[in-house]
């Protein structure tokens, strides 16, 4: 009875705090302290003080403990790497110190147990790519405008504000072991490696450092002609190759510990050494030799299609493949993870594990372009796990993404990842609550590639949405099972569900880039306004007529499938053995290919489609369930999105179900739910707001 | 073997029909006679004529069968009433001919035998209200402009295909007994009384005589002094009485069998006699007064309500009753059946049965106005039975409406039932396929108010959707089960399940009136722009706070119940035994009153919500599934509107669930199908909506 009392008590309190708005700024660094920690180390450096202030501020284990902090290098550390035990962290380097802090923090907030153990970093290099433009706007980005650029007169002027946003920017990062930023867009203005925009690159580097976060920049090829005043970006001219050793030179005067330079060249109209006769690797080379002395690396991007191409998939294989041993040493190939765009479901590129002498990295996009913007609730760790899982087999089964890039398999001389990132100046970082998720599970996923997506939902959401008052002491334990009940299970069903319900209602059975229009939104597999590039439109990608539906890619086909290394190409090029996921995207597929389940491949569409929906509805009763446990900002932010996501995947299920019905001429199934919507209505929709733009 | 040939020859050949397009103009009449009928008649006459044409054009039984028209009085017929026998047609006019040949068709048509019985309609007055203007606009009108009247400086000419159209129009109405039209809007215009205007009343009258049908018209109250130059229209007053006896001589002189007046009198902003200082009766019985020796009749309405009234439901009654014995003879008081506007679900209005030395007429909506104009599938029989069934009690139990209205109880000079039209000039007539059977449905029960809404759905799909090739004749046999199967008895159930879906969907439990804005279509609970009269606003009519919700119209409320007659009033007057349907017309309910199910208030209303919603959802695959059935025209038509209707059952559940959830302060129970719009964006989407007319 008194004990009902006092947990009755307690629910209250802790349930008070709900109370309160909170609009997401925290992100997954809400701990406060719960006592006082004595933190024992003999050195000093801003990084050491940073840890120990985190120490200080968010010490969740028994008051008045101590902590050991030793800088002492050991060869089970790698890298960044770190010793976590009871009582001390052991690294190399002062930042590996407060990655362990960062690390400890983190399991006493989500009660994980700490033992001995060594953690190291998957990757070396953990970067954040910004698709950032000068003028403050952002490429893809769907939470507001640039924490690092904007327009105006006043826009280079570095501000108090400014520097508190990068620092709690480098402080997020740093708690999830991203150790870079690229700062702008990939279609890069040549205005960033003027001395005034240098200027704030320092600014932007001296908040970053202390975190371990070095700065990168997106280059524009041509800049020695269009802000260096020669008459060529050539890479092979001497005036060219002196220009950019200058750059670089100047570079390195303001920021020491520069990383290096980020490429897209030779791609959607950017300029590149083709442009010149040269290839991409005398373009990259050129660049990574000005960088050289200085440590510095090129991350030269394989996102390359024509639209001569009779398959834009086999493009960058094509390209790139035939330069495997043409390459510096500090040049990294930086390819998406498949070979068409950050579809929502995609196989993955034949470039992994096909290039063998060359550091190759992964570039993944956490800023959801093609999945729902910062409207739809996606978590991406289940698509990146899935890719990163990907057996290539180019050395024998096992030859997954993750070992084939991260030098277990290849002697690299580079291993590293890239997201694009989803932050702006939104109040909540991301757009979308949940998108915090996915800035946190890149980093995570980079830190270590064998975390699964359960785990990494796991974490985020006890640190996100657990309220202090309830971490784990004993004390709490009733509190907190009923969180984990109410909240934890079903919250993380929804995360871990997300993705493929997505893929459902978008995209399913290896579907493709069936968008309305570029803004890559909405559904539009009959879109293709007159004059435009063929492989810009979605019937180039579904092929859909009355016989079928897909994109032929077998032998018979485009043979993109022999990009692929045996047994993969053989796996894929078989309607009966290709994985059914991706079955349009390797296969032009009759409407009554009887699937695995019985049904014809138009009835599983349609089936898919509406499970889609489905799960979205599930989603929104998993949510709303969980009002009594979220602040009331948060819960109505993410009910409103999830209703509007709702609404999308009913027109996406229309539309497209609609739309093929043109081709399979047939019923859809009388058990699923019928189309709310008249495709000539959705495509009218379309058009109007086109014609608004 | 050869007889499955012959059977898929058969069905190949009778569902090749369904190949053309239909645009439905055609209506319930599309029997093409499948042999000759030798018709013997002594008498000719222009309705005997149109009898004979009938029987040549749609015979359907037996070739060279010889049938007997016979003109004869019988006391067992009444009025144009017949009595249809195999081989013979008996009636006491040349209509009742026309009538029970419409019957014997209809029997050929729908499979229903025919026997000796005798036919005499319910109501001696059977009428269709057109609320036209002359200018050609139709108030609440969903089927395009007036059939009548037109804009434009050639609009009083009567063309070909005006005349062409009314006569489809009459032998339509004739078709299912109805005998007269008022030709314009209630809300009249005083130049219908003028001579240029009345030549065309005297053309329309011409095509529609033959058929049986008399011509009315609507008067504007204070016409003496807008067209007859007079001061006053004072109906006491000699001038005006001078001018009323002239313009009814001067009709009777063009239109001998002009029916009469309906007029709307001081009911919002009307003139009436009330202006003057005069009642209700000293404007009728003038009127009356007038069209007295020529057979006329004035149906005077009682739509009557002020703002200033603590419950527009009251007004009526509190208006009319007093006034029970002071009207002419020749007048019939028209109320709509509920005692506020046509609303999804109302009780009887409770003059009915009340006013017992006066004839009282009913007024129903067939277009439909408060429920989903000509976009929503919403069959009206049931509502109109659940009406006409309603006991009043005033001369006991069994005292029916109908039988209070149709001269069973009361001594009524006249017997009289009306129908505001859903007619326009689009192709089907009424806007929606479906909205002809509403049409239909209002006829055959004004004839026969005992017909159930089955037997009319039963007779209108057959009629109207029966290819002609499987009509019964036996050896068609297994053609006829398969399309009763999956056509006839699941198009039944949709549209008898329709209106209570809509009641669900928009006004479950008795709610009313919560429209946004004066459309009628949309929700608005919250709606009421500033400066607006109250009785003119959602608030007025819910009352929803955070106690509860529903006008308390009992004892120690607006005492409402009162107008109704033991033991009415005590079950109205009681929660316990309101019927749940109404519960919220006559009681301001707690949100967690407890409910026969055993659930709260708020939560049956939530689920009531979403029940409407899944209704039309199971609508829509009852549809779908009948698209072998149906020429695609009409296929898709139906199927079109459909998917809007459910987009429009989704709007009103969310709508109305999130307004009422401000009230409720609770949940909407989790195992129902979350909103999937924020309530501001319902509202703001109205209020954009405003903004633009």
């Amino acid at each position: 009875m008194k004990n009902n009392t006092f947990l009755g008590l307690l629910i209250v309190l802790c349930l008070a705090v709900n109370l309160f708005a909170d609009d997401g700024h925290k992100l997954w660094l809400r701990a406060q302290n719960t006592g006082s920690v004595k933190v024992v180390c003999t050195k000093q450096s801003p990084t050491i003080d940073l840890a120990k202030h985190e120490l200080a501020q968010s010490w969740q284990g028994k008051s008045g403990a101590s902590l050991k902090l030793t800088i002492q290098s050991d060869p089970k550390i790698k890298g960044d790497g770190f010793r976590l035990s009871p009582g001390e962290i052991q690294a190399n380097t002062d930042l590996g110190i407060l990655y362990g802090v960062f690390e400890l923090l983190r399991r006493q907030q989500t009660g994980e147990p700490v033992k001995e153990e060594v953690f190291n970093p998957s990757y070396e290099l953990r970067l954040l790519n910004h698709w950032d433009n000068v003028d403050g706007t952002i490429e893809r980005g769907y939470a507001g405008y640039s924490i690092f650029w904007r327009k105006g007169n006043d826009s280079l002027i570095v501000t108090d504000k400014d520097k508190i946003l990068w620092q709690e920017y480098a402080r997020a990062n740093a708690s999830i072991g991203i150790n870079g930023s690229v700062l702008n867009n990939v279609n890069a203005s040549p205005l960033m490696l003027t001395t005034e925009y240098l200027d704030r690159v320092k600014a932007i580097a001296e908040v970053l450092r202390p975190y371990g976060i070095k700065t990168y920049l997106s280059i524009k090829f041509s800049s020695p002609s269009l802000i260096g005043g020669l008459k060529t970006s050539d890479p092979l001219d001497k005036d060219v190759i002196k220009w950019w050793q200058d750059k670089v030179k100047e570079i390195y005067s303001m920021i020491p510990d520069f990383g290096g330079f980020l490429v897209k060249a030779n791609s959607e109209g950017q300029p590149g050494p083709q442009d010149f006769g040269r290839t991409h690797s005398d373009g990259a080379n050129m660049l990574a030799g000005a960088l050289k002395p200085y440590g510095g690396i090129v991350m030269w991007r394989a996102f390359v299609y024509k639209p001569s191409s009779k398959d834009r998939a086999k493009q960058a294989y094509l390209e790139f493949i035939p330069l495997d041993d043409q390459f510096h040493d500090n040049v990294i190939i930086q390819s998406k993870n498949g070979p068409i765009d950050f579809q929502p479901r995609e196989p993955f590129s034949p470039i992994f594990g096909a290039m063998k002498k060359t550091s190759v990295m992964p570039e993944l996009q956490i800023t959801q372009e093609y999945l729902g913007h910062s409207i739809h609730l996606v978590f991406l760790a289940p698509m990146w796990e899935e890719f990163l899982h990907s057996d290539t087999y180019q050395k024998g089964a096992g030859s997954t993404v993750a070992r084939c890039t991260d030098g277990s398999i290849y002697d690299q001389k580079h291993t590293a990842i890239a997201g694009v990132s989803n932050i702006g100046l939104d109040a909540n970082w991301c757009g979308h609550q949940f998108a915090q998720a996915n800035w946190y599970a890149f980093g995570r996923l980079a830190w270590n590639s064998a975390l699964t997506s359960g785990q990494i939902a796991d974490e985020w959401i006890k640190l996100t949405f657990k309220q202090s008052s309830n971490y784990t002491d004993g004390v709490n334990d009733p509190i907190l099972a009923e969180w984990n009940l109410n909240f934890l299970i079903p919250v993380k069903k929804m995360m871990l569900d997300s993705r493929e319900a997505a893929v459902n209602y978008m995209m399913p059975l290896g579907l493709h880039h069936i968008f309305a229009a570029d803004d890559h939104y909405g559904p539009g597999p009959w879109w293709g306004p007159k004059g435009i590039r063929k492989d810009w439109t979605p019937p180039y990608y579904h092929q859909a007529d009355t016989n079928g539906v897909g994109f032929d890619r077998t032998l018979t086909g485009s043979d993109a499938i022999s990009q692929y290394h045996k047994p993969l190409n053989d796996l894929f090029n078989n309607i009966e053995t290709c994985p059914e996921i991706f079955l349009l995207w390797f296969h032009h597929v009759p409407w009554n290919h009887e699937m695995k389940n019985g049904r014809t491949l138009w009835e599983e569409m349609c089936y898919l489609y509406d499970t889609g929906v489905q799960q979205v509805r599930q989603f929104q009763t998993i949510w709303d369930r969980a009002e009594f446990y979220v602040d009331p900002q948060r819960f109505f932010e993410v009910q409103s999105k999830l209703r509007n996501q709702c609404r999308n995947a009913q027109i996406w299920k229309d539309a497209c179900l609609l739309y093929f019905q043109q081709f399979s001429n047939q019923p859809i199934p009388y058990d699923i739910e019928r189309p709310v919507n008249d495709l000539k209505d959705i495509i009218q929709a379309d058009t109007d707001r086109l014609r608004r733009q």
